[in-house]
């Protein structure tokens, strides 16, 4: 009967809801535990209020200990686990199957992974966003199989292929309640080519488990309303001037060149980790101390009555970060107002009101800020060598917002009055460049262009469709033309298989063929290949693997032989035993 | 030195600029052509405020004239020019070449078409999309070639397949201003697969067009902001009630429904002018009679003394049309402090203020709404069937906005304050429901669900995303379930080469082969066959092409040969005189 209902509706539509659903309840239950613990870390830090050197080992200790779980979960319960997984799901719609990758093992090692990566917060810095889709597309695989048990159908690999899809959308629709931009986002950093009727199982499953989301959100009363996770309230009419079109313009520039700088250290650093034998035999054997020593170095930049008061908002959450940079305030006259009430400051800095995390006696709010890109800059190239759970997105995404904020800021230190444009006078919105930063980095980063999609859906107005459009696509040219994506690096430094890009804008890439880059000097075994001939070959190449032919003529290949194998054959054969076995038989 | 320059920057990007800036400018320049026009009928008939005969007959007129335009460009200049272009576009992309589909003559004929279609406002209710998605689609063949003449490179199909997204991506975005929109639009329109890399070509273009576009009309200073079309303002932390998702829910199933209804009738009437010989062959041969019939019939009904003035609106154009639907304002509210203040209410309705429009002294705007939604339902049924250059898209989005709108304030009636939840007060926004029924309804129509993100970037407001996805989702699935899409039923009914869509939501499509369903008793020539062999198929089958295979065995096909051509040739060799001559060279 169960069969029968599944087929009466379609079952795929039951697959997609199900699967929407569980991954907003699974993506609600994870923001509740890591507010529980992030809040009890700041309590137990602020019941320390005296003893410096005690908050100060409460502070490290709480990120050690999260980064020594999570890096643990990845070592002892699944490898595979480790890192995005968006990179490994790209390779895997290309079609190279990873063994363990989508199995149940990997899913749970993953959560309890990015539970602990998200609960260490801002001061690690890592994101929900891959892990994410990773888990979903785990969960679309254990769950179509399911499918198929209870329908009774055969298993088909390009429905495989669209339940990936699917699951890669819902996961990017549960961390940003963005059903739309998160199908857009989920196609771009996983698929080259894509069918267009995948595009609405992607909505369907995206939409449940957004209204979902929303609907727990509603019922825990944690958020009175179901509308959009960052409220934004600017002008409409004049959300901007003409002339602000260069400016976001120059936000796209630089954004994408700070991209290129990051993506080449990135790759840099990652690349000595690996080929330096030393270091990376050290790495591979103490990933766990690794991830301690990192998560210590980080946490003691942080330390909130430390150096942390100099880098401003070491106490919020990622979530709080965010809101705090698309804040519909301009900080510069913000500031003003609250040192003007010095009631409203209290002696240390507290979790209720986020910007007073951005005040300090002798610096502005701005100055901050600077500290902040700055060191985040290469406190996330750190992170990132770390090999736990976690997703890199949400990091490129907040720290853009911060760059985009610092720029609107600055621009509104210089243009008090806003830029006149035929006598209107409109005030510029910091939080706007905000908007367009952390679209554009994040867009330049993974080189998408849907995260422009998604800073809407985030903030619920469109009125800067234009200018943050302008700036993703700006970004994302000096990006490609430099280097390659996040995404495609790791895949590069995994040794997994690799299709580059053909290159963007000129038409010369239409032209080339199979022909003009193919090896056509092949070495290969045929069938009646004598001792000779096949010791001639293992000397002459160094191939490892060798295609076995028919014959010379029709090179119909009938499989590949190892190199170890064939050696292995030919000495057994050639040995010295099997000579005077021969000579014997023979006399 | 063109070539370099062109060489250097990508030849791609610059293409892609030219194609958005051009576009942009020709569909401004349409505008305010169209405005003109417009004006000017209204100034006429204002003129002629005391003679109501000459008003009718001025009014008639206009419309009249404007068809007849239309109709005479389609028939005498290009043929190709008529319909939406959309359809043509969906088979050229899956391969077909369609002869003179992309020539300057046509784009002509098309612009001029469009012109007076769009000039005669909504009484002819018609629209402007397919008609630029089809004169871009031309307009990058045509760049594309000069482009390729430059550079020197070769002509490439799946680089013309490249440039006809982008086209379509850029004519969409040109019509609505909306770039993300207009680039998901066009491709669900158009195309069953497609590579992610045209997606990035597309918003270029896209963007170029609508940044363009919206310069030219601040330019213009038509527009002092360059924010988006349609202005909403609503509450944003409190957009709408948690119980409101059902009523949404609610109107996705009405427009679900209606679109079936619409759909069926549209068929029904253009397989009854079509397969009807008499009929069929009367409009065929005057086209342009036909034309002035129509929209007789309908100047008729809207002449705003007549008839009109139940209606409402008539002598609104399409945009204002939508204006007031996404106003966000509850016309039963509204139309109260209206009849207050009696000095705003001038003797005849003026095009100074809409919303006097849907004023009646005996009616209220609901009711106004409410015969405007019936009516124009077989209006468009009827103007559909007019052999003129009209896009189809724009009227059922609109239509879909009323009933939304008609919906919405059918809701604000019954619940005058607001749906209670949770102790919190809110008042329903009947502005919400045109949003989220013109989302529904042109999703359903044309089987697309990227209206959804139209409508956001029309308004630039996204808080209703989720609702309006839900009805989005709901009115599609409805809609597929029971009708082909408009797009594929002009396909159908123009018997262009057509491809089913898979059915949605089962896996059993997956096990479909194509021997389950491929003709396997076929009929053939062989090289080596008799005279009687050939008259025994031709006997035997009424196929009008024949394969010609070179033996029974191998089966290799060597062409075909149509059944006029042989039954002529076997005439030829086996006729009376044949007969005689054979006889007599015998004898």
């Amino acid at each position: 009967t169960l069969r029968h209902v599944l087929l009466r509706f379609g079952e795929d539509w039951i697959f997609l809801f199900l699967l929407g659903i569980s991954m907003a309840i699974i993506s609600f239950g994870l923001d509740v535990t890591i507010a529980k613990l992030q809040r009890m870390n700041l309590w137990v830090y602020d019941s320390l209020n005296n003893y410096l050197y005690l908050q100060y080992f409460s502070w490290v200790l709480y990120h050690v200990l999260l980064m020594m779980i999570s890096a643990g979960v990845a070592k002892y319960i699944s490898p595979q686990a480790a890192g995005s997984g968006i990179p490994e799901l790209k390779v895997t719609l290309r079609g190279v199957v990873l063994a363990e990758f989508f199995t149940f093992r990997t899913f749970v090692a993953k959560l309890i992974g990015v539970t602990c990566t998200l609960a260490a917060g801002s001061t690690i810095f890592l994101g929900k966003v891959g892990p994410f889709v990773h888990m979903a597309t785990i969960l679309a695989t254990l769950l179509g199989k399911l499918m198929v048990k209870i329908v009774g159908a055969k298993e088909n690999p390009s429905r495989k292929y669209e339940l990936l899809i699917a699951g890669a959308a819902v996961g990017v629709a549960c961390c940003f309640v963005a059903p739309v931009g998160g199908v857009l986002f989920s196609v771009e950093a996983t698929a080259t080519h894509f069918a267009v009727r995948n595009y609405w199982r992607g909505f369907f499953a995206a939409t449940c488990a957004a209204l979902m989301f929303r609907l727990l959100a509603v019922i825990k009363s944690e958020r009175e309303t179901v509308a959009v996770l960052f409220n934004t309230n600017w002008r409409v009419e004049f959300p901007f001037d003409l002339p602000e079109y260069f400016s976001y313009a120059l936000l796209g520039v630089v954004c994408g060149c700070v991209c290129c700088v990051y993506l080449f250290l990135h790759r840099v650093t990652l690349l000595f980790l690996n080929n330096n034998e030393r270091v990376g035999k050290l790495l591979r054997n103490n990933k766990i101390v690794y991830a301690a020593l990192v998560s210590f170095i980080l946490a003691s930049i942080t330390f909130p009555h430390g150096f942390g008061q100099y880098m401003g908002g070491t106490r919020l959450t990622m979530k709080e970060h965010l809101e705090m940079f698309f804040n519909n305030v301009t900080w510069g006259i913000e500031e003003l107002s609250v040192n003007v009430s010095a009631s409203r400051q209290p002696p240390n800095p507290s979790y209720d009101n986020n910007f007073l995390q951005w005040m300090h006696p002798n610096m502005s709010a701005i100055e901050k800020l600077a500290i902040f890109i700055v060191l985040k800059f290469f406190m996330l190239l750190l992170a990132n060598t770390m090999i736990i759970p976690a997703g890199y997105f949400l990091p490129v995404f907040v720290y853009g917002a911060g760059l985009g904020r610092l720029y609107g800021e600055i621009m509104a230190k210089i243009f008090p009055e806003g830029i006149i444009s035929e006598g209107i006078n409109i005030k510029i919105t910091p939080a706007g460049y905000a908007l367009a930063g952390a679209a554009a980095y994040s867009g330049a980063v993974t080189q998408t262009l849907s995260t422009a999609l998604l800073v809407f859906e985030l903030t619920g107005q469109m009125s800067h469709i234009l200018p943050v459009l302008i700036a993703v696509l700006i970004a994302n040219a000096i990006s490609q033309s430099c280097q390659n994506s996040f995404f495609d690096l790791i895949i590069i430094i995994k040794k997994l298989p690799y299709l580059p890009k053909l290159t963007m804008g000129r038409s010369s890439a239409h032209d080339i063929r199979a022909e003009d880059f193919m090896i056509t000097d092949l070495l290969y075994l045929v069938k009646g290949f004598k001792y000779k001939d096949v010791r001639n070959l293992l000397k002459t190449s160094e191939l490892r693997q060798f295609p076995i032919v028919d014959a010379e003529e029709s090179k119909i290949l009938l499989g590949t032989v190892s190199r170890k194998t064939l050696s292995k054959r030919l000495s057994d054969q050639l040995s010295t035993e099997r000579r005077i076995q021969f000579m014997l038989n023979r006399g």
